[in-house]
């Protein structure tokens, strides 16, 4: 374990010891972003895969690592959880008893409302020092060697802190973002829950639902091989981790179902216009969406 | 009316009197990456927009242009149709008692069994010059000013020969694409829109629903807002032509209604593995489309 930078006066840091836990493409981006802006001491990497860590040190992405949470958490004045959601209840197990009294601990985890009540049932009470977050950034692509410091660059980030969240741990969260080039939100756990569910997960069901049909065709080469430039956009996001999406869309299981539903009601009026032949309506669908995604999208 | 271009050997093209039904992105791109060959004397462009067409001249995608297609096609070798399917059957109506007997007659229309049945229900049979294509490219953007000679490099383009159709014909459009860069394959008329139904109609319409149904919602402001990169390139297909693809889908919607119900089968098959909490399933779904994209799609 290396000592602290000391040739750094320790108050300009936002952060002296850093534990990320799961050093993937939003870990590793997230540790990079403060090492560049000189905003951290040191940086402790955690995962189960000591050859994905290895890289990362030598990356430069963080110092050194621990394969046991509990070991990579000592001394840390700030914890964060970039695990799939779905491990988060086992990691909080572990590294409850090794927090510091004023660690901050903070998370990028896609759905809000399960991390909340999973760090309320492990604590027993939410931590004054406990600020969920979610960084509204990423690509299809996972893992250390995806990670780059500029991910966050204009993008959203959104914060969820409830009555019980300190002043000073929710302004450090927010000050760590900043220096990424991230916008920093503020939203209600189950607000970020619902447009999520809409604008995130029901988009990733889709996707992956689709080139799971198709790939089940068996004409599916054929399929493949004559679609476009269109097809590949479309379903660059079922190329997305399948063990972090299925995490999602069952920790976020309520509000992805209302979103499902009421797409698919949708989508089945579609499917009448087309059967009715019902020029005028498909028109309008069509015309209202391509109005409403150049006026909101891609600005 | 300029001259055809004496200085070339006029045998050395391969197209000496080209007129482009409809000047905008496959249209004006073809001209455009046909003039770049060499391969092309004259380019007559046809529309209804007189600005357009003169945009086009200006940027030397067509050397003069006609408003009233019976007047573009006169004396051509080839025409080709690039408009929306629903306005071929008004345009081959006009063009009809206008084409030199040996006149290559070909298409970019991206549904062919309409195309073929609105060729043999105007000319009362399947011309010999006549050769069904269709160019898999394109983007969501649309017009002349969105043309661009490498549009089709790599890309496949299908003719869907019938019996009637000489060699000779087929011969020179295949040729003709094959200028452009990209690559030609033949199939049979309803192969082709059955395959197309599945890679390139339904996902448009999915991309289309989602966008109408989530501008529809009362929040929809903060929905786009907390969208992502993903959600970008998920609906960049619903920034396409509206009327463009609401001729498409009308004009194929017995594959698309099949592509349709059995998508939305399999996606009931997902809301009951979220119901079911069923995290195998899920599971399972997931890492079967990411595979399959992984290795059929973006190669």
């Amino acid at each position: 374990m290396s000592s602290p930078d000391t040739s750094k006066t320790s108050n300009s840091l936002l952060i002296n010891r850093l534990a990320v836990i799961g050093v993937g493409l939003i870990g590793g981006s997230l540790a990079k972003a403060l090492r560049d802006a000189n905003a951290v001491g040191e940086v402790i990497g955690c995962g189960r895969d000591a050859d994905n860590l290895q890289r990362a040190v030598d990356l430069d992405v963080i110092d050194h690592f621990e394969l046991q949470p509990a070991q990579a958490v000592k001394n840390a004045d700030m914890v964060v959880l970039a695990v799939p959601v779905g491990a988060m209840a086992n990691i909080l197990t572990q590294i409850k008893p090794h927090l510091l009294p004023d660690c901050i601990l903070t998370d990028v985890g896609s759905t809000k409302r399960s991390v909340v009540d999973t760090v309320k049932t492990v604590f027993g009470e939410l931590p004054a020092g406990f600020v969920p977050g979610h960084p509204i950034a990423g690509t299809e692509k996972s893992g250390v060697d995806a990670a780059y410091p500029g991910l966050f660059h204009n993008r959203r980030v959104v914060l969820t802190p409830n009555a019980e969240t300190s002043e000073s741990a929710l302004d450090t969260v927010s000050e760590m973002w900043g220096l990424t080039g991230a916008k920093v939100w503020r939203l209600g756990v189950d607000e970020h829950d619902h447009l999520l569910a809409i604008s995130s997960h029901l988009p990733h069901v889709l996707a992956f639902s689709l080139v799971d049909s198709l790939a089940s065709m068996p004409d599916h080469q054929d399929i493949f091989r004559f679609s476009a430039g269109g097809f590949r956009d479309f379903t660059r996001i079922a190329s997305s981790d399948p063990q972090m999406w299925h995490d999602i869309c069952l920790n976020n299981r309520h509000e992805l179902l209302a979103a499902l539903n009421a797409y698919m009601r949708d989508l089945q009026g579609v499917v009448d216009a087309l059967q009715n032949n019902d020029s005028e309506e498909l028109f309008k669908r069509f015309s209202h969406a391509k109005a409403a995604r150049d006026e909101h999208v891609d600005r």
